[in-house]
């Protein structure tokens, strides 16, 4: 089968190629071609027995995706995605990448679709910037998407597109809403979200970070290596069993920042946990509150989606995966 | 001040224009000037002190938009819409019209906003058809939103909009979704929803009718006279109160057939009752099957929104508002 990741070049993109290559399987259908495409070409990974194509395209030119899916690829990972906060700066460019491209990206399947049959399985990674506050504190299947973000909006549509596409047959869709993802490796960023993964990532490394908020802050996490076996998962899974409402939130752990600390005090020690200095942002804060704490996720259980055990898995699968990289 | 009405041919629109021409004012502010729009001129009205314009315009196109709000109206009421079958039958004309023809339009009032600080307050009539089965019994304000059509979810899409573009200040959206319209004047029509005017308004009129479903069937309805009273209400509602969640389902009547045949018979007798013939039609009994039965419309009762007060209310709204014209 033939595999094709739009959005090959993020962070969650290249660790799904490279368990694509690994694995060299989607469950039981081996994997002889996979396509890496990007805004910048992704690097070229070593596929062994798969077969490697990778290339740059910009999925806000409708002919992109034409182009992309030439080839007829089996399953269509649709990572690509303007980040929240860039979305909210440039309004055009967020509309212009998340709604057009994701509705370019289904109108040329459709239109492989009605002229020879194509009907391949779309994964499309959505967001819990779907959910805008005020929210219960635990968020079931059936909640209201109300997102307050252009990001969200633009993932709220996508999600509503991917559903009413795969109802009319033209392709075979999933939307996996992810949980925020800890610990996200590499460098510190500017985002809202970044202290919970650098609260951990940094003082692994002997260094210190600050915590903007209260140690009760609750939130819905997953790890790279859960959020990857999402997609994999949902390569895989039976549509037939889903019915018409395609797109679900994904398991996660719901922790609060003491949980963290705490499951840092247990890997890494006292030591560790002084790294971490408390300089509460009251900025950071507001943001924080209107975020998502815990859902019950049933419906992406029931169908076999699996979230880290813990805390302590998190930060044991992000030592595994990433720490020798960064020096941990 | 200045309204508009995109989608002026239309029952509601032509009702709201008459509505807004009588009574010369929304809210406290005076009507200078009504704008009358639709794929075809709408009939010209008889306007008093109201100056009337109508004119013929194609939303699908982008510089149509451009063009209606050259004079800036204050209030647009944007109910143009490929009704549900239609845009099931023809998924790109939905999406023309539906998706594109709502984009273009508050593409263009955010151009206008950002040239010259443009602000109107846009109505958006919304559908029940956002919402897919399962369904619980009475659905709430935090229910999800899961369309099973193309035409739901080209209007969960424009609610999506509507909100994202209020956040951002680019105008005062608000979105209603509007119940199931009953007792719809004119002619038996193939619409799968057809069945509960027409038991009523055929029997008003000393003609038979057919009753497709069993008399348990429960659905939510308002007459055109509410539905175009949560237009008009909708145009000068407080917005601040709303928050970011700008659209919201009306308060509505939850009656079952049978409460429907009750109350023909106490407003016309017996003799109108005996006129439904019953001849169960599974084709129609499955697709109502999937239909809303109720809503707990608590926000927009809160904001002041009002729906008939019964059955009963909502027959003679009809005798008064219709029935003369068709001779009933």
């Amino acid at each position: 089968m033939h595999c094709l990741i739009i959005g090959a070049a993020g962070m969650l993109g290249d660790g799904l190629a490279k368990r694509l290559i690994r694995e060299g399987k989607v469950g039981t259908r081996k994997i002889a071609k996979l396509s890496l495409f990007d805004i910048i070409e992704p690097k070229k990974l070593e596929g062994g027995d798969v077969e490697i194509a990778t290339g740059a395209t910009d999925i806000a030119d409708p002919a992109a995706a034409v182009a992309l899916i030439e080839a007829r690829p089996d399953v269509i990972f649709h990572l690509a995605a303007i980040v929240s906060g860039e979305a909210e700066r440039d309004f055009d460019k967020g509309y212009s990448i998340n709604l057009d491209g994701t509705r370019y990206l289904f109108e040329a399947v459709r239109a492989a679709h009605e002229k020879d049959g194509y009907f391949p399985r779309i994964v499309f990674t959505s967001s819990l910037a779907v959910f805008g506050s005020p929210l219960p504190e635990v968020i079931s299947d059936d909640f209201i998407i109300t997102p307050r973000s252009s990001y969200g909006t633009q993932k709220a549509i996508g999600e509503l597109l991917l559903a009413d596409y795969s109802r009319k047959g033209f392709f075979d869709g999933i939307g996996i809403r992810l949980p925020t993802i800890c610990i996200r490796p590499g460098k510190p960023n500017a985002a809202a979200s970044g202290f919970f993964s650098s609260i951990l990532r940094e003082p692994l490394a002997g260094q210190a970070a600050v915590l903007p908020v209260d140690t009760s802050v609750r939130h819905w996490f997953a790890s790279p290596r859960a959020a990857i076996g999402f997609m994999v998962h949902a390569a895989m899974v039976d549509t037939s069993l889903i019915g018409e409402r395609r797109n679900m939130t994904m398991p996660g752990v719901s922790a609060t920042v003491s949980d963290e600390i705490e499951a840092l005090r247990k890997i890494a020690g006292d030591e560790a946990v002084a790294l971490i200095n408390h300089q509460p942002d009251p900025a950071i804060e507001a943001i924080i509150s209107t975020w998502p704490q815990a859902f019950d996720a049933k419906r992406a259980l029931d169908l076999g989606f699996e979230a880290d055990s813990s805390f302590e898995a998190i930060i044991e699968a992000y030592l595994e995966d990433y720490a020798p990289k960064i020096g941990g």
